[in-house]
């Protein structure tokens, strides 16, 4: 295995990213595309874009936001067991 | 009851104030001033009791670093079982 790889897998993934991946992972379960889901909570398109590309270091209103917008909790949202 | 009371007790509790309830009686526990909380994660003492007194809204990664340096799980904090 190249050292690159080593280190990157063996690197613990931030809340952010479990964040921006369980939430994306969600709304592809509600069959929503970022547009609907930014409508549903009253926040743009490009911003949900960027917080499911953990680009973004998105505040706890927001979070709860996206949450109840996809009907989860937002200890499901950061649970690493999704 | 008072008209008042009955409507503060009937609101949820947002995601910001459960933060800062659990981040609070968490550092207390571990019997930590908010100063050597605020130094144990390189935040500042005056921003960790904004963020205990639910004035912040906080980002994730802040979060997850306030998260650590009490040693519980980003869940744990954002849980209502605290």
């Amino acid at each position: 295995m190249l050292p690159a790889m080593k280190k990157r897998s063996a690197r613990r993934e931030t809340a952010r990213e479990r964040f921006a991946r369980n939430l994306k992972s969600r709304r592809l379960e509600l069959e929503l595309s970022q547009e609907q889901l930014a409508e549903g909570c009253g926040l743009h398109r490009t911003y949900v874009g960027s917080v499911e590309r953990a680009e973004r270091n998105v505040s706890i209103d927001n979070m709860e936001r996206l949450a109840l917008a996809v009907g989860l909790s937002l200890v499901d949202l950061l649970s690493s067991e999704r």
